[in-house]
Order: structure tokens, then sequence, then C-alpha cells
């Protein structure tokens, strides 16, 4: 089968695998029908996640059909068509009984990184029925791609950590396609206010398209002026860190008012400051976390009641034959305007 | 009257005053009968806190009887025992509504810090309906002193805001009046394990009298690796910093596991290193908090039902005109073993 | 002044009264510009509220401008533009400090039931900075009059107490003015499904219009089969009694799911069958409650921010000299189609 | 091997049967050395459980030694000890998903109900990952029995539902097994009261031996006017329902304080009243629930570090063999005074 495989720092390249094989009672083969391409995988790609060896099959999102399963699984049968969690949870040990799947000690992101991942035309996915979503009829394919990852995660990590809720105010620091993932899904809960704040003016005005009341090009460094009088002085409910650096992350704690939490879902490289000598007395919160993916049976529920559409993140599509054009679109994206790009196998 | 006067960086004497007097219809006058000194009033004395100037009475803790009430107070009456609590509360304010009586917009922590506090004979609580509290029958007086801010700070900002729950593992980081206060408070929730680390053995052998599983002297810098033995390698579900150094709050970020919370209760000088590049996937949640006091009507239960034994920390007993003295006790705590000291008006 | 006084079962009329004057500190006397009927001012001239006795300007619900203050009251003055609460707090006593301002110990529904109230010029209301509201700038003041009472009321015993969540999947039973407010609600928060149940097909097509994914008129007895249908037989995560009478209680205990919610809103004047032989093992959750209003800043913030229209809810307009006349609209709904009907003084 | 077997309505016997064998990859196949007695098997014989049918080995609750796995199952081996859990799990349905394991599609309550149980010398367990837990290190196995239904059970509905917490009133309506496991876990919370209601006084001495800090002998009808007088006439904050017949519920009804909660543990056979007439503006939540054991890992934790003693429940110990008389012994409690019994296989 075709497969696109990280080949060491910088090297990439479409080759030819063998097909996955069951190797244990509780895996599925998944024939992938459609997948993406991830900003973790362009981390991988420059050699950020030395977790990740060279040969490996990289991608960790898509949906896809039922190839074959294991002996132990009994919920899902070849044919089935089925979306594919970014995080793969045993269902047993200590943290999955703690609905933390992220961290479940034989499985979590695994896929695409330490195992084979999705970016070819079979994948394997262990624990299968803990791992595999039955996609309900009449749900649209391509918008159930955005379900594997950024929207559950832009959902947990940014709205759900951040406490978002009716009437509160939100800001969101950095407008690529996790902080929009964040913006659609805080609408479920009705802040009055989401002011999305970035350096690049086409993304704001994305954000402003999916519902953001407020966008802020933060270059002039007065966003905190301007989220402070939009707020009475007081600052946000929630600010949601959607971009990994310092400077996003100082800014947040700037934005936050007394009460407030600051949801990080940045990947970060290097430490941050934490200015507790100004916010040891402000009774703020700070969250971090890797996506659990605890979420998904609830966005099925949204989707197929359709109140959000996940859709308006794909601007691209590819054939796999197509992914090396497809990780450059994607991977200048201040250029190509870029946010999710689908690849059809 | 006679009052402790804070006089400029480093100066302070025992002064006469003028007895204070109802200024709003909502204000109160306490005689106070019972004070004590908090680590902040030494911070006061040091200069560190410029927002309370020289020729202020300090103290922000304390018993009393009502002396006087304003016009539009009816729950209390001349002769009434009542608590006072650290926080002043208008009751009204927007933060007010939420509980959050630390920020109230016109009251919070202002008692002998931007108005007269209690280290006198006589007090003046603005908002006394909503500040101060009738004590129950049959409770011990001094005990009750701890309840107006130290058993409240450690209660709220440590356990509550550290999520404490029945079987978890908890470490306090700083075995001072106020890590102990949380350790006392802690047991409330019934955790498995509470390790409680500090640099005094002393300390330390009262926070093992006081129900710490275990005690750990970090002087020698395994703090981390003891930690992480006693917890099957995971870390804590909560770390407590009762200190308010940056050393002390890096420990915390060591030994929290996945999913737990470090809830800071130290009043810190200077900002921290929070090395979200190791955090940021790990599911953790950060807290920070000056108390509201709203746990004191449930402190009050506790305290009558003989749950809880506050006496414990008091050490030492002085009279108002031995105040100095007092403050020389409290002042030097390694050598005197003083926690907190009763002062007698 | 002019004022619509309960005077004994089944009887009503506009008087002339003397303006109400301040009787303690933390009074204030309003100009009501606006107020409105509640389904519960039936039921007093019904006498079947003993504690609401003949003499009684009625109305708990209103907006105006502040007339006088008391001695104690600083945060409003005269000329401001106020929302009346319908619940009065005092703020301090043991149920007002748990937010459950409904069972203040002084205060609570007092309003037109055992004190005068806003069907009148004017009203005296007690504890006047906790149960009362500034007006933002710029919000329609026909849509506040919704905030007194019907809103908050909705939303608190309906919505928060059944736990309305994002792809879930909710039933209102009874579409009458307050089912109605539960269902504008109920959408902050993105339920799935909302099928609202009623009797009459007008108000189900008013439920329609206001957000209902799905109508079931239950005259043929087939609603619990209808909803099973609709919920893959597992019934609704949420069923909200929004009528009061044995039959709709029963049919709320059908159509919850394991793990469901059913959050009582109906004023119920008499026992109903509680079937915990087939519910014991069901893990459900029932509710009860009488408004607390503490969700109104919240309420006010999202009435700023647009996302939600309460205007909806108003089908007639009066003059206070109108007032028995609009008596007869709203106490004949099923003619008039009568919801909310305000009535300007 | 031997088995306890309900041979149909009011006829049971100890029969030999054949070792259970692994039918299904994800199955363990236990040796049982611990189980006793469940209120629930004494249902069974008096024919109250239809869906448990003649022929069935009875038993939910034990503890033993891993004798065989399926090949799905990874986490045991042969040799290890483990607890039973009463309630079977599959860990992947959407009551799986939700930790309401109570509810699971495919198992739930199943062992010695609807498929053979733990009063035989082997046991087959179906979802063996996710329904058995390894015992930890040096915790004592009579005490282990305890945690496989009745201290969950008291546990999850009574003191989990029933939000005991720090400070509060409880009253637990029943002193039999059930309620008693209530009482010690209602512990880990520290309420202030905990008041234990019985006719039987011999029950009642061993609640206060349990931490009770007042009982109460309702024989004489006054057991409301006690309760209102410890509470200052606002009744208790959570009622715990531990009988399962209409009196009782009616009573926690009286007994509930604004704002409280009434968690039902019983057992009911037939409807009861509600008084929506009185309750429908107080404020109160009623929960029901069947032990979901989501708290097992917990109480294994508490058991570890000494926090809780459940050996006080065992009042007497028999050999498989004399399992007909264990039942005579646990059938006449009144007279036995039996709480829980051992059999050891």
């Amino acid at each position: 089968m075709k497969a696109f495989v990280y080949q060491g720092v910088g090297k990439k390249a479409l080759e030819t695998r063998n097909k996955p094989e069951i190797s244990s009672p509780t895996d599925a083969i998944i024939k992938v029908t459609k997948t993406t391409i991830c900003g973790t995988d362009l981390h991988i790609l420059k050699g950020d996640l030395p977790g990740c060896q060279p040969g490996r099959i990289l991608g960790h999102e898509g949906v896809g059909i039922i190839d074959s399963v294991g002996t132990a699984v009994s919920t899902f049968k070849p044919g089935d068509r089925v979306l594919i969690s970014c995080v793969t949870s045993c269902g047993r040990c200590i943290y999955c009984r703690k609905q933390m799947f992220s961290h479940c000690t034989t499985g979590g992101w695994i896929l695409g990184n330490t195992i084979d991942g999705t970016q070819a035309e079979f994948v394997r996915v262990p624990y299968a029925e803990t791992s595999l979503y039955l996609i309900p009829e009449g749900v649209d394919e391509e918008a159930l791609v955005m379900l594997s990852d950024i929207l559950p995660t832009g959902f947990e990590c940014g709205v759900l950590n951040g406490k978002v809720q009716p009437g509160n105010s939100v800001a969101i620091v950095g407008s690529g396609p996790i902080g929009l993932a964040a913006l659609l899904t805080a609408q479920f809960y009705s802040p009055s206010e989401i002011i999305v704040i970035d350096l690049d003016d086409n993304r704001l005005s994305v954000a402003k398209r999916f519902g953001a009341t407020v966008t802020i090009n933060s270059a002039d460094g007065k966003a905190q002026d301007t989220v402070m009088k939009l707020t009475n002085g007081r600052g946000v409910d929630t600010a949601i860190e959607a971009v990994g650096v310092p400077a996003t992350f100082e800014l947040c704690q700037k934005l936050v008012a007394p009460g407030g939490t600051i949801a990080n879902i940045g990947v970060h490289g290097k430490k941050v400051d934490l200015h507790l000598e100004s916010l040891w007395d402000r009774n703020i919160t700070i969250t971090t976390r890797l996506v659990d993916t605890v979420s998904t049976p609830m966005l099925l529920n949204i989707l197929r009641s359709k109140k959000i559409d996940p859709k308006l993140l794909i601007t691209h599509r590819f054939k796999l034959d197509q992914i090396l054009e497809a990780y450059e679109t994607f991977g200048n994206a201040a250029d190509t305007k870029a946010l999710k790009v689908i690849i059809e196998t």
C-alpha cells in the first residue's frame, strides 16, 4: 500500500509498504478513506518530537472502513464505517478509568507517533473498541475528519478546561486551526463576548466569520488595552492560549480577570514566565491538557444535529498521491491561507 | 485606646489612639478581645506592601464583642460576641455576588491594610452584617481566632482549590502555620497520603503530630525522588505551595501527577518559571487565590462538632501591652518554634 | 397612586393608594415604568396562596426608576433605571450566603405576596442593593421585564437544575410561558434535541418557532412512544416539568433516560406518585426549585449581547388603567393566545 | 465443584456443578476464596426478581485467585489475587463511557443474577479487565469482600449522590448493613452531624459505635421532631434512604432542609408518595442509583491507608459447606444480629 513516511529530520516520502496485520485480539485494521495533516506532523518532520523515529508512517486523524478485526472485537465488523480517534485508549488502566485517555499507559497519542499512522491506505488501530467510533447515518465524512483531533482538542483543552459559560467573556489568543476550533466549540456555551487575537489579518477575518464578536491584530502591542476597554477594566473570564510560545502565554496572563481561567492548548517548546507576583492573589486557574477525546460522542451528537459545521475548517483537498503537495500547502499557511486539508486515499 | 501601629519601614509602636467611631450605617465597632499576628503583618513592617501606609493600626484577625452598630445593621446588637473575618465584603458588588469576597470592590482585605485593624482595643468593621459572624455557644475563643484568616486560607486556597478528595495523595510544600492549616483542613476529605515537605525538622515533627502520613526534609534535594517512590512514580494528585518562593513552586511542578493540581497559597514577590515545555500535555491545573472566607460558616460548624482542633496552632500567648514581644517571638519562629501567638486585649 | 389590589378570593380592583415610603435604611422606592402579570398572580386571585392577604397590591416583576433610597443604600441613586427582581434577598442570612436567595429568611418571594408589589405606580423594594439591578445602556426595557422572573425561573429551575449540556436531549413538558422560557434558555447550552410536549397546537407552533427541534401533541397518549423512538429507546437526558399537575410529572418519569434528570418547575397543588419501584436503579435525579435569581447578572450579559430575544414572549401590551383587561387577556390564554402581557404605568 | 443454587421460589441447595470455562476472549475464571451474602440474594430466593431463573448459582461479591484468562486478557494472569466487582462492565458501551457501569448494555449486575455467580468454588467473570481489580499488597481479604458491593453502594448511592460535605448534617434512615456502609463512608467528608434512624436498638448501638453522632429510634413517631430540634428547625442537608419502603422515603421528605438532597439507596417494590405540593419550592434534589462501582479504585486506596475498617461490618464466618446455615443466620438478622457474613470456599 501507499504510505506517507517520516524519513528523518526534514525528510519525507510517499513509500510503498505492506498492509498492516492484526497483531492483538483487540486490534482492527481500517481502510482509510480520508485523513488530514496536523501541525504536530510538521513538528515531527522538523525533528521536534524525537519519540517519533524515522520510518514511521505519520497521521493520527481520519475516517475509514473496517477491513478486519481481532478475535476480541465484537462491536465492530468488516464494512463498518468508523471515525479514528487521535488517542488510543485501553479502557482499563488507571488513567482510562478516570477518563484521562490521553495518558493511557499503553495507548494515548501513539498513532503516527510510536506506531504507524493514518496517512496510508490502511492503518492498524489497537484497542479498537475503545478507540474507534461508529459513524452515524447521514453525517458528512469530511466534517468527521475534524472530530479525530482538532475539534475535541479545541473543545476539551480550550472550552471545557476554560470553563466557558453563558454570558461570560472569552479571549482566544491565536487564530490558527486550533484557535478556530476553540472558537467554533466555545459557542456551544453562548458566551457574550469572544475576542480573537492574532497577527494575521486573514485569519482574523476567518475568525470573524466563524463567530468572533471582536478581533484584534496584536501587532501594535495594544491588545491588552483593547481587551480591558471591552471588559470594563476587568479582563476576560477565559483566556485560551492557542499558539504555544512565551509571548502569547504572557499576554493571556495580562488578559485574565480576577477569578478567571487561562486554558493552555499550545504545544510549548520552552518554559514561560509565570507572574505569581501579580497573580498569587487574583484567584485564577491555569490548565494544561493533551486531548482525551472524551467529548467525541457528544461532538458526534452535535454534528448530527447540525449545531456546528466543521467543514468550515477545510480549505484544500488532495489525493493520497498528492500528499507531498498537501504538506507544502499546509506548511505554508500564511501564503496559501490553508486551515485544514483533506487527503482522500 | 492602645493600638499597635506601623510607623514606616522597620518601625512599629504601641500607641494611644482615639476609639474608632461609626462612619457609615453598615459599620460596627467591636471591642477586640483576642487577636493574633499574621505573616503578612511582618511583610508590612518590612515595607513589602506599600499599599499599607505608615500610621496604620495593623491586624486583620480576631474575636470581640459588638460595642455599637450603624443604623442599617439589624442582625447584630451591642454585646454580641463575634468573629472578625480578615476579608470585608459588601455583599452586593459583582465579585461578592460570585462569592469572591476577596475582590469586593469596596472591601476585600482592607483591615490592618488600608483601614485600621484589630491589633487594638477597638476596631471599626465596615459592612458588618456580611463581614462578621456570630459566635456559637460553647466554642472556644482562642480556637476561633484561627478562623479569621489562617484556617479559611489553608482550606480555600490549598484544600478546596487543590481538589483534595478521599483516597487521593497530597503534598504540602512548607510546614509553617499556613501549611499546617492546610494539613489540618485537608483531613476533612480523607486523603490517603499527606506528605509534608520542609527544611525545618521541628516544623516537620509538628506536621507529623498534626496528621502528615510522611514528612520529608528537602535539604538533601531528594524530595522529588522520595515522593515518586511513594506514589509509584506518578506524583501526587494535589501539590500545595505554602511558602511563596520560586524554588518551592518549582518543586510543586515536579511533584504533581498527570491530571493533578498545584494549589498556590504562598505570597510571591517575584515571577517563577513555569515549565510548560514539560507540563503542556500533562493535564494539570494551577490555582491562585486570596482567601474569600466563604468557608467560614462551614468551619464554624466543623469547630462546633469538634472535627478539628485549631488550638493546636497556638504556641504562645501575650497581653496587648506585650505586643512588641509577641512580634519578636512570632518573627523569630525558627528559634522560638512559634506557630500562632494569641494576643489578649 | 393607582395600584392593582387583590381584594379576596375572586375579587380585584384598580385602587387609589398612598405612595409607599422608605421604612428601613436599606429600602428603595421605585417608580415602576413597566410590569407584567405572572401565572402566580392568577393563583392568588383564586385564593390558592392564603399567605397573600386581601388588600395586597400584586405584582413581582418590572422595571422602573429609582425615586428615593434609604440612608444605607450607596450603589443606587434617584434617577437610576433598575430591574426589579421577583426575589428579595438580604444578602447576609444563612441562605443568601449560599446563593439560595429564594429562601432568604427575611426576603424571598415577598413582593406582591406578603408586601405590596409592582402592579402600581410606585413600589418599595427592601434590601435594594441586593434585590435590584442597574439596567445596562441600550437594553430594551420590555425585554428586561422578562428578567424579573420568567427567564431566571425557566433557566435556573429547568435548564441549570436539569443539567442541560451540549449534545444532550431535552424534553419540555408544557409549552406555556414558563416552558417557553426554559426552551429559550436551554439553547444557551446547545442541546442536540429539544422536544416540547403540550396539548395546545398553537403553543406547540410557538415552541417550534422558538427553537424546539420536535413538538408533540400528547392528546393521543403516545408522547412516550414518540420520545423513545427519537432517542433510540433510551429516553431524554433532561425532562423539564413545566405544568404542575400529577399527569405531567408522571410523563416525565416515563421519558427520562437512565442517568437523566427531571427538573420540576411546575407549582404543584397536590402530591404525585413517584415510581421508585422502576426508578430506584435508574440513576436519575429529580430537582425542585423556587427561582433564586442568581442568574440575573448572567442573563443581563446575554441580553446585552443579543444571544436571546425575550420579547418573543410578549404578545400584548396595556396601560395600567387597562390592567383588568390585561388580566382578562392573560387569564384566557387558550383563546387570546397570550403569553406575557406588558403593562405600562 | 460445589455451588449454591437458587432452585425456584423458596428453594435453594448446595449442588455439585461443573467448573465454569472461558467462553469469550475477555473472560477470566476465578477460584473464589471468600464470598458473602447480600440482601438482594434473599429477595431472589423469595422470587422478587423474576429475571433470575431457577438453576442460577447466586452471589455477586467476593475475592479470589485468577485460574485462567481469555486470549484478550493481558493485565491479569493466573495466580493474581483479585477483587470481584458486583457490576460487570464492558468498558466500551455508551453507558460505560459515561462511567455508568451499572447500565452497561451487555454487563451491569449480571453475576448471580443472569449468569452464574460467586457462591461457588469457581466463577466466570466476563470483561475481566474492566470488572476485576488487582488486590494491593497487605490488604486484608475479608475487608476486601466489603468492596465488591456494600461499600461502593453506600458510598456512591448514599454519600456521593447525597453530596455529603464537611460541616454538613446527614440523616441516615435505616441502620442495616447498607445504612452502616453509608455511615462509614460518609465520614470521608467530615460532616458535623450524622443522625442514624432505625427501629432496632441493637442496630442503633452499632451505628453509634460506627460514628453516628446521634441515633434515634423512630418507633415513637417523633423522629422528625427530634431532627428538627437538632438542626434549628431547618432539617438535614442530606437524607439517605437505606430501607426501601414508602414510610422511610416519606420520612426523608420530612427531614430534608431547603436546598438539601434525598439520596435513595433502598430497593423499592412499590411506588411512593412524593409531596411536591410542599417540596416544589424547597430547592431539593432526589437521587436514585444502582451502584456503578466507579469508586472501587478510591476505596482500595482508602483501605490501604487504613482510613476505614470495613471488617466492622463482618459478624459471622462460615465455610462454603455451611452456606445454608449462613443464609439462615443472615436471613434472621433481628435475632442473630448479623450484619455481613463471610463464606470461605
